[in-house]
């Protein structure tokens, strides 16, 4: 009897309890999954000059930050200098002097960003959220390398991870660092995106690039009207782009999140269009288009030096002097050699024609040098590249087709780059873009 | 025998050596002292705003400071922001919220003086001398209380006296220190003469503030043309001018001078015209004037209150709740109680004379209110006041000869504050600068 008391008891216990003890169950999961999202939606936004240019735009940016609070995330909201606060500055320091001291024009150009991290913290305070504004100096972004182009070693994060245990909205001087002597250093133009993923890489955060573009085109829209938004892009992709010229990120901070494998969205500011992500993208693009995107550049010229004594000396010697200027030598190409002398062309920007010749004219005589100044780089980027094949005979097939001659040609895994004649760059774009559905 | 020769060689060693020992001796201590000098001579010089303006005035004080550099002294270099930079950046503040938060407003603020810093290291630089830049972080400028208006706590010498040693200009971004939280403070309006002071304490120098005004007048130039500048003036008597209205020197300057017993050197910036020095003088003024200096002020009302009703309760709630306000009450009155009621007079700012009477009518009737606005006060200074008496007595007799009517009469140890009527302003200055030779 006892028994079945103690079973009827037990019965008992578990139909009325039970549902109980799976509801406190719950609601204990809730509890500490609240708690801990306090620390679990790291978000770095970074916002750029233009962005911040006015402070009206910075009242605006406060608005959007503070929505986003308010959903629940927490921020890390790291700026630019406003507008062209550092470039004014950079104009000052060469009112005083030509060749302004590199450590001081560090010194000097951080207080831009200073200047927008403080502002954008008061006016996210008087709006009744809790902010702080923090210099690389305060949370210990240090850095090594050169003045003006240093890179970031560590970040400290013990303060930020306080401020953002406190549920502090976090707004970092992007661009600048602290070398181990305790100066202030710059991280070079662009640096403030370099800040951030840095920042979104140590704690563990996702990384958001606002800016005055709405996200990466395959083409610019400016010579493409047609051309698509891209919904992701590899960093690899991205990092080709910007080696050609796209200004949107900051070639370090793309190297940097795919080093420490942060996505990187990069969007309108104060807009709900919808931009682009950079990350590893590999398996989609070998279902989709082989090509991502199209850029071009119109700054280079093309020099070919004939009848130049065949020999690894003299073309190695040629080639390191260029550099030793700081020349920069983009396509090379050479011809079979002909009685022991080669012909070869090479790609420099424009602007290094004189300080080029000045250097080539003791190699070979002035008949011997010929300057093309009429060439477009046309390049096209894709990771699919690497698993689709045919792509270069397509362009080439189209080119041919449209008569769009092509002077040189250079390709890595991912990029296929020919010279053009400038007058076929639009049509070149426009016939490849229509041809990969960009 | 042996005892002549030794004896000989002695007095011939004696006759040989001896001047060349001296001279070794000589040359050792010069080098010992050149040596020393290196630290001997350590000049705390402070340019303010308006001599660091634009970049042609940072050049001209560039070179203001090697000069004095190639003589031979050890130079630390504090500077103002440039011109209104301050006011422009306080402006930007008001622009995104009417109550800036005070934190994100001092790290706003600094950034002023870290720009005026940085281009004058750079222009030095560019002039061929070793200089380097330094914010209050990096030589910790130790500060606590309030932000907008802390105090420098110490200041960490080390990196200061590595770069003195080294020969080195060293350039102090003023008026910013750090917190015991980390965050960047200020000192309040002026108080980059509070850093020179502060820095020359620490290190064991001399102060020169150079500005726009060449020194300290007895009375102001603007109202005496014959007004003579002093060619010193005692801490005590710097202060009470100050506190008078004397924009010239920030009054916790002078206090950290005088209890430090730093001389304050005040002169025109890029000039030879000699200036005023502020240290101890009561030796030298007992000797001559009695009074160093007139000040005058046209800012404040006189408010009387009719039959106050005699009580200590009564009298301090009232002041309790203006001072409350934060307005200052300055000169104070009371006539003797007649029928247990009294009549108090005293002076206020003319800002504030709304604010006041909004606490003045919850005490008494609006008839029992009389407001005087046509007041100045009229102040004499001197620490010669302390020991020759009759100053007083002959001021009053100068006024009464020319029929200035006194209306309030106030005294410290070393001042006579009387009120009077604005239109016998320069008329007072002039009888009593002209009667005591000021």
């Amino acid at each position: 009897m006892w028994r079945a008391i103690i079973q009827e008891d037990f019965v008992y216990f578990m139909r009325i309890l039970l549902p109980w003890v799976f509801m406190l169950k719950a609601f204990l999961l809730l509890i500490i999954l609240a708690k801990r999202g306090v620390n679990m939606g790291i978000v770095v936004q970074k916002f750029g000059g233009s962005s911040v240019a006015t402070t009206d735009k910075i009242r605006k940016i406060a608005s959007a930050v503070t929505r986003r609070k308010a959903k629940g995330d927490s921020l890390v909201v790291v700026v630019s200098a406003m507008g062209d606060t550092t470039d004014e500055l950079i104009e000052l320091a060469k009112q005083v002097t030509d060749n302004p001291d590199k450590r001081e024009l560090d010194a000097l150009m951080s207080t831009g960003e200073m200047i927008s991290s403080s502002l954008l913290a008061m006016t996210i305070k008087s709006m009744g959220y809790e902010a702080v504004s923090y210099t690389a100096y305060q949370i210990g972004i240090k850095t090594s390398g050169n003045h003006c182009k240093s890179l970031i070693e560590d970040i400290d994060d013990s303060k930020l991870m306080e401020a953002i245990n406190e549920g502090k909205i976090i707004i970092v001087a992007g661009f600048q660092g602290i070398n181990d002597e305790g100066d202030i250093t710059t991280l070079g133009r662009g640096g403030s995106d370099t800040s951030a993923v840095a920042l979104a890489a140590k704690l563990g955060g996702i990384c958001e690039v606002y800016t005055d573009v709405d996200g990466i085109y395959g083409v610019d829209p400016r010579i493409y009207k047609e051309a698509h938004k891209l919904k992701e892009i590899d960093y690899e992709e991205m990092l080709e782009l910007a080696s050609l010229g796209a200004q949107i990120m900051h070639s370090r901070s793309v190297e940097l999140g795919q080093k420490y494998g942060i996505p990187i969205y990069v969007g309108l500011s104060c807009s709900d269009l919808e931009g682009t992500i950079i990350r590893e993208v590999k398996h989609m693009s070998m279902e989709n288009k082989p090509i991502t995107g199209i850029a071009t550049n119109d700054d280079d010229v093309a020099i070919t030096i004939k009848d130049l004594p065949l020999g690894i000396t003299t073309i190695s010697e040629l080639f390191g002097r260029i550099s030793a200027r700081r020349i920069n030598i983009d396509m090379i190409s050479q011809t079979a050699p002909i009685k022991g002398k080669v012909n070869i062309t090479f790609t420099i920007p424009g602007s290094e024609i004189n300080d080029c010749m000045g250097i080539l004219t003791k190699f070979t005589s002035k008949e011997n040098i010929i300057i093309d100044e009429d060439i477009t780089k046309f390049s096209v980027v894709g990771i699919g590249m690497k698993t689709t094949s045919g792509v270069a005979g397509t362009i080439f097939k189209l080119f041919s087709e449209n008569k769009i001659e092509v002077k040189m040609i250079t390709t890595s895994e991912i990029r296929i780059t020919c010279a053009i004649k400038r007058q076929d760059k639009l049509k070149a774009v426009k016939i490849v873009a229509d041809a990969f559905g960009l």
